[in-house]
């Protein structure tokens, strides 16, 4: 093996595992810290619903929710539901049952066609998988948005915006009349892209993991403008885990009040802003990633206009957790294959996100400084006219 | 309308709210207490995994696992796989697909026939809508295993023991050549029924809710022989919800070292012995509830054999979380439709478990102890010459 290149040195990059923010969480102090005594969260049942439609949802970590979109402007939640979810890959699946199933507890009708699912590539590698995990009646995998055969009958598009892998800001593409629509917005926050306007669409999908950083929380949360959809995505996590764990709910809470008091008052938090310390970091690691791409030419990687940031108040541009390189080597045949193959290395290749191996693949930007370091000194090593590979 | 009698007054007792644990919880103090600062829990990743194959599983957790089951002495874990999930209910999910989901990721035949999933009657209320959800081709719900056709086959028998509502111990009663076995042993702990053996099978579950009563940390363990078995568990986990809340984790494994440290030195915790406390609470209401029924009449309750308990090392018999009631009133046509349209409460009638709505009725006696004494009271009134109901 003569290049080691394109790929994570750790499993954790192929996920995008958020631990650069922990840096700025352990200046943020007893703020984001929670105590919870042995005799608090024993029952199944909120300690205060606050009359949710989402019966297990926390009132406490609903108003952080609503709070932080104000504070951020990045989407409307007047008038909406909100719906809490252990993670917002459990939330997709939510949606997907809410806008497939009938009404009617009992209809053992199996006979009906599964619903197709379908996203822009490349689409966020994981919506496949969950999809089709338990080969469900109600709605399959669809593939690429872009090679659907609307026949004017019902769908569902993801919209992912912006996207994970590629970073940009994604707008339906399919369009027909039988289209019902999920907004993953996992990663519309400040750190990563200008917000321009509050999203408001009928399903718009959040998560703690990607915003704050805590994705061992394991908690997302869903904007909701039907009470019906709401209630029928409260149903499937009722049914599937019983309501979303209540510590996290509160741990959540506590952690996204800090967010937002950050941005209200620097004199509130040692660290700073959250969001200006996110991107600071992010803009830093994309200035020295293209860099280096373009030293070297072996790869290059997407750009993104500039645009009005009401949150920062700038004319910016987006700068991604995740970096999407499309490969100008010639004599690869598959990235990912050569490296699991040779390296033993988890990576994620193009081809899990709808696209080609040989031409892409994603790396994440969130990780610990020292490990993107190290990302960035492989990269270097790569050259346009490196030839000799052993696959 | 006459006669109030039968239900539960508060959504709660439909789910076996465990909160009449929260009084010793208040007892037991700063050791049961967790304190999380702001940058713990960021990573996907567990912070020590110990090598296990769920790799989502926190050491602390399965070592406090491991540590409550053997000084319990109600299950064997040693060279066991533990498997850590949303509650319980996830487990048995990824239990289900775990038996039925072959090892192709790419495998899109869906021609092939579910498998029948069936459990002995009165079976747990959940486990119809849990297996139905989303109308999977990998299994389906095949009611009564009383009433199962066997076909040489392969199917799934799910052993609930103590048997939810019921109390009784279990066995299979299927005993087919293509029969696969899941244990519910959410039940099996001191409190509720003596301790006869390790249980040791090839997959047993459990969870936090009915063993500490933390229901609202949303945590379970599954104890599985069989590590190809572990792993396609640790799949449908992964790709549900990405893990388990590691804050969920760590509470729990506070909580499960607490009960563990509160049996073997009383001194150490001026709460007493944690099984003790549940038990004696336990013992006080069925002698209470026994009373009631011996008075009026109009319902009788299950009896449980005297059995040798080897955690409390004395001759006793089951004092369950549930008591299933068989109405003896004659002209009563269905309890739970009288209750839900009359009272507009929520209540589980027998129909639910695969029986008789007419005969049959869960009651939780897991709840605080107001709300207990408020339907001993209500169903003193009651008697078995009562004639008079309006529907």
């Amino acid at each position: 093996m003569v290049i080691n290149f394109f790929y994570c040195f750790y499993r954790c990059c192929c996920r995008g595992d958020p631990t650069m923010f922990v840096e700025y969480w352990k200046k943020a102090g007893e703020k984001s810290s929670i105590m919870i005594p042995g005799w608090h969260n024993l029952s199944y049942f909120p300690n205060n619903n606050g009359g949710n439609v989402c019966w297990f949802l926390e009132k406490e970590f609903s108003d952080e929710v609503k709070k932080l979109h104000e504070s951020v402007g990045n989407a409307t939640t007047k008038d909406r539901y909100i719906v809490v979810g252990t993670g917002s890959t459990q939330l997709y699946q939510a949606a997907l049952f809410a806008l497939t199933s009938t009404d009617d507890d009992n209809d053992h009708d199996y006979s009906s066609k599964p619903m197709d699912v379908v996203s822009a590539v490349p689409y966020y590698s994981s919506y496949p998988a969950v999809t089709d995990l338990l080969k469900s009646r109600l709605y399959k995998w669809g593939g690429d948005a872009y090679k659907f055969d609307d026949k004017n009958e019902p769908y569902i598009e993801v919209v992912c915006s912006p996207n994970n892998p590629d970073g940009h800001t994604m707008e339906p593409v399919v369009n027909g009349n039988g289209g019902k629509l999920i907004y993953d917005l996992a990663y519309y926050w400040p750190q990563y892209t200008p917000i321009t306007k509050p999203a408001d669409h009928d399903i718009m999908l959040f998560t703690v993991s990607k915003s704050t950083g805590h994705a061992g929380t394991r908690v997302g949360w869903a904007i909701v403008k039907d009470e019906k959809i709401a209630r029928k995505m409260t149903k499937f996590i009722e049914i599937s885990t019983i309501g979303v764990s209540k510590d996290s709910q509160y741990r959540a809470a506590t952690i996204m009040r800090a967010v937002t008091e950050s941005g209200q008052s620097i004199s509130l938090q040692l660290a700073g802003n959250f969001f200006e310390f996110g991107k600071t970091i992010l803009v830093d690691r994309w200035e020295r990633l293209r860099k280096v791409a373009a030293e070297n030419g072996a790869f290059s990687l997407p750009k993104y206009p500039k645009q009005s940031c009401n949150y920062f108040g700038e004319i910016r541009e987006a700068h991604p957790g995740f970096a999407w390189l499309k490969c100008n080597l010639e004599n690869v045949e598959d990235c990912e294959s050569l490296i699991k193959g040779n390296l033993n290395i988890l990576v994620r290749g193009g081809k899990n996100f709808g696209m080609d191996n040989k031409k892409y693949v994603r790396i994440s930007l969130l990780d610990h400084e020292d490990k993107f370091q190290i990302l960035l000194d492989r990269l270097a090593t790569v050259s346009s006219s490196s030839t000799k590979i052993k696959a």
